[in-house]
Formats: C-alpha cells, structure tokens, sequence
C-alpha cells in the first residue's frame, strides 16, 4: 500500500448482494457518517469469536447518525461452503442485524474484488472510513476495543463539509 | 420417554455420510468403549462456543480406548445452509478431527433420522453411551465440565463383558 | 451532585500515602493531561475483574503525555482488612505498576475523605478529569471499554490552555 | 516425596484457626468421604481467578455427603498482607462458604507447617484425599475441571470400610 493510501477515498463496496436492508448501500450515500466495514467469513473462527461481535457492539455503542456498521462478506477459501443462503442462516442465528454486502467474486483467483481493492490480507479486517469517505484504518486480527473507541471517536469528531 | 429408556441399548446412527473417518462407524464396532456423541449443528451458535470446545476437550482428556467422541450433525432447521460440503469446511476451520456422521435426512418433515430416534430436544445435545451400547445420559444445552467428567468416569469404571 | 458539578473542577485527593510513586501527586500537577482515577478497594471482586484490569488496559493504551492513570484505594467497609501493607502486596501480586493513592480516612463514619468529596457511589468507579482539571464523568460499575475509548478520546482531543 | 508417598494416610490439618464452620474440623473426622482441599493465598492470583471457584464449584457439584471441600489459606509469603482479619473480609466479599483452616506458622521460615506436611510447592494447590484418609492427588497450579470431576468420581466410587 502506498504511503498515504489510506487518506485516499475508501473503495466502492462491489456487492453481488446486500442482506439485512431493503436496498444496496453505497459508501457515496453515507458521506457525512463514519463508517465501520466488518469484513469477515461466516466460517472464520476468529470473525465469529471476536470481529462480528465486536461490530455488533460498535453498533450498539455509538448512535447511526454518527456511525454506520456493515458487514463484507468476502470469502477467499471454501467458496462453495460460504454461499449467501449459507450466510442468510449464519446472520440469522447469531442475530446479526446491520447490513452486509456479499463480496463479488473475483473474476481472476479466489479474492473477491472489494477485498482485493482494499487489500485486505485476512479476516477479520475492520476497516473504518471517514465523514468524508476516505480510507483511515485497517485492522487485520485482533483491536483491542479501547483502541478502537478512540479511533472511532477521533473520526466522528471530525467536522464534516458533506454532513 | 419411558421411565426406564435411559437403559436401552442406544438406537444406531443412521448417517448418509460420515467425515473425519475413513470408513463408517457403527454403534456396534464401539462396544467395550464409552462413546460420547456431540449432536450439533455448523450455524448453531451454542455448538460453536460450548458444546464442541467440551467434545474436543474430552476428547483430548479421556484414552481414546476407555472414551470414543464422535459427532452428530443433526440439521433440523436451514437444511440448505448446512450442506456436507459446508460442514466439511466448518470442520476444517474449527480443528475439529474427531469423526462426525451427517444425521440421514428425515421422510417426513425438518428432523433428521437418528435425531428423532434418540428424541432429541435440539442442539447441543451431548449424549452418553456405555460399554454395553446402552444409553446412559443426554444433555440439552449446556452441562459443566465438572459433571460431565464425573458421569464419564462412572461409565469407564463399569465393566464390560464386551470389550 | 449539582446539575453542573461534572464541569466543575475535581476535588483534590486527599492521600493518607502514595504507591507506586516517588512521591505524592496532586492533580494541580497534572493540568494538561487527562487523568484517569480508579477507585477500588483490593478485596471488591468487581474491582479486581473489571475494574483494575481495564484501568492497567487504559495506561496500555494511551500515551503518557496525554493520559494519566492513577488508583483511589478508597476502603469504605472492612477497614482493618484492607490497610495500606496488604494493598502494598496486592498490587505486587497483581502487577499494577500506576500510581496508587490510599484515600484518608473519614473523621465521621466509614467514607474516606477524597471519596465523599467525589460522593462515590461505591466500587468500582471509573473517574475522567479533563485536561483542565474539571471532572468530566464518574461511572459506578462496569462500563464498557469501547465507551470508554471514545469518552477518553474526546478528552485527549479538547486543546488545554493549561498544557 | 516419594515413589508411593501418594497412598500413604494425608497429614493432618494444623490450624490456627478455623474459619466458616462452629467448630474445628480434623481429617479422621471426614473418614467416609472424599476430601478436597483448596490451598491458597488470598492475594494470589491464580487462586482468585481459578483455584477458589473451581473449588465453590466443587462444592455446588457433589452431594456433601460424597465429597467435602475445605480451604486451607497457607500463606507462605506477604505474611503481614494476609493476616485473619483480612481473610475473614476475602472470604465474605467473594463469597466463599465452605470451612476454611489458617495454616499454623512454620517456626523455620515463611512456610506454614501443613503447606510443609504436604510438600506443596505453591498456590493454588488442589488436593484429594480418598474416603480412607490417604492422599491421592496433589494438583498445583491449574487443572481443568474435566480431568477433577473425573478424578473426584473415581474417589467417590470407592467403597469404604470406615464409612
């Protein structure tokens, strides 16, 4: 990634599909918010043991005028395992409410495009973008959520021109 | 339940298929041993952080000739989202090397065969069977380590005019 | 407490004896870093969890020129079990390095001092003292990493005229 | 300790002091039932974290006509930090119910004289006696509940001649 990558705008997100909202989200449409993007496999044991619950406290914790959480699910192994009627039951039973995009296949190799556009080496990646749209953090693995707080609050207090 | 049921032979696995095992596993073949069987769906959030870490855990305290852990993927409920090929890479990415059996789809509604033959309640389910093949305990949702330990341990001291 | 007190300056620290420090701390000296106080008493369960773990996780965290961290051992029940050589060996035994006040004690009833000055509820208690030297939040109990990574942000961020 | 030292009759109990029970108890006395002791400090860690509830644990486990469960607070170290005034105040804040004995001061260093009987080599240690009075096991450090509840039910199942 290039030196200043990530004050560049945050990627579009390139779904084949969104779950958990009526419609498609675009990150264009969020400008003004902060955004927090849980990219995640439904069949990744540390998405399930920390990244998705601590997006779903993210979204407990900070009001939706100020932060919007989505999941990507961007599966890059066992493609046949993680379908999206796979993943509608997984968001199901663990009473995932935000919504999230399902990662569109990549057309060379097994990296779906949005997380080959954000190079994303993993999951869980959570990834946070600011009022303004742009790239301002990637966390692959583990972040402490005192850390991530803080960052979170460094963004919001960010005036916006957009919002 | 009969009053006296928990002391029956234990009703056989009846599987479509079988993982984590070169060949199928019959109740029969395991007389003379304490077979434990973890009954348990991938998108249950209970099986993920409770009833397969115990499995795996006893499986790894006990001799594998006193105590035999074998799991039960019983689907009752988003019968497409939990697919053997689904399951197999759920099993890889949870570490989990103990044989499991796909519970035979069920003829007539959601429960699938064995399922229904040991009147299962739901998942987890962790039953215990003894040297003889009876059916000795079935655990619905959580039990602590602590009893589990002891309820096996009187199993492994019974003697056996089998084994 | 007063509609506005959280806006007015702390109160000092009434210390009978300093730990973990060269020498006593005042929070006049402070002025220009955020101060962090953890009020506990060394035999509170909820204080030996919650409490002091997560106020070693905030010195962790943040950068010492911007965020201080100290203890309140304020014993308001068992007087003569928690004196200051038992509480010189918890915090060797569990490894907290920040700077500990042992409250003074109260000329009329149980409260120590610089509690009743604080008008603590209980412990724990989490105190948040801005770069100025106003108290800012006061949380009984258990609050929430994530929360308390953003409310320290937002002190760290506010410029001091002080500092 | 040697080669078979763990079938031998375990030592007595020397205590100072007994707490959480009218009278003092002597191991003769529990003849006829599984003993567990919990050997600990009350300004260890380990032993707050996991010696002390599994114990409580144990306790809530086993029919106390099986199994009885004592705490032996020998303090080996901070001797001044761990007094029974502040014992007593531990064990009322956590909760602790079950009999517990002061180690008698050693008269030739910081060892207590029953944590010397026993040649334990620190905190917490988990001890087993069988239903005739001899040592069976001696667990320092942590061991998991699967294992204990397995080793207590191979104590409890033994017949006794006494009981």
């Amino acid at each position: 990634m290039k030196a200043n990558a990530m004050s560049d705008l945050a990627p579009p997100i390139l779904a084949a599909e969104w779950l958990n909202t009526p419609e498609p989200l675009m990150l264009e449409g969020l400008r003004g918010r902060v955004v927090v993007i849980e990219c995640f496999q439904m069949l990744c044991p540390g998405c399930v043991t920390h990244g998705l619950p601590q997006a779903q406290r993210i979204a407990q914790t900070f009001r939706s005028s100020d932060v919007v959480v989505l999941g990507l699910h961007c599966v890059f192994e066992h493609h046949a395992a993680m379908t999206p009627v796979s993943l509608r039951a997984f968001l199901h039973e663990y009473r995932i409410r935000f919504p999230v995009a399902v990662d569109m296949a990549g057309e060379n190799g097994p990296l779906p495009q949005t997380m080959a556009a954000y190079a994303l080496e993993g999951t869980p990646t959570l990834i946070l973008i600011d009022r303004e749209g742009r790239l301002r953090a990637r966390h692959f693995g583990q972040v402490a959520d005192l850390v991530l707080g803080a960052e979170i609050m460094v963004l919001i207090q960010e005036s916006s021109v957009v919002g």
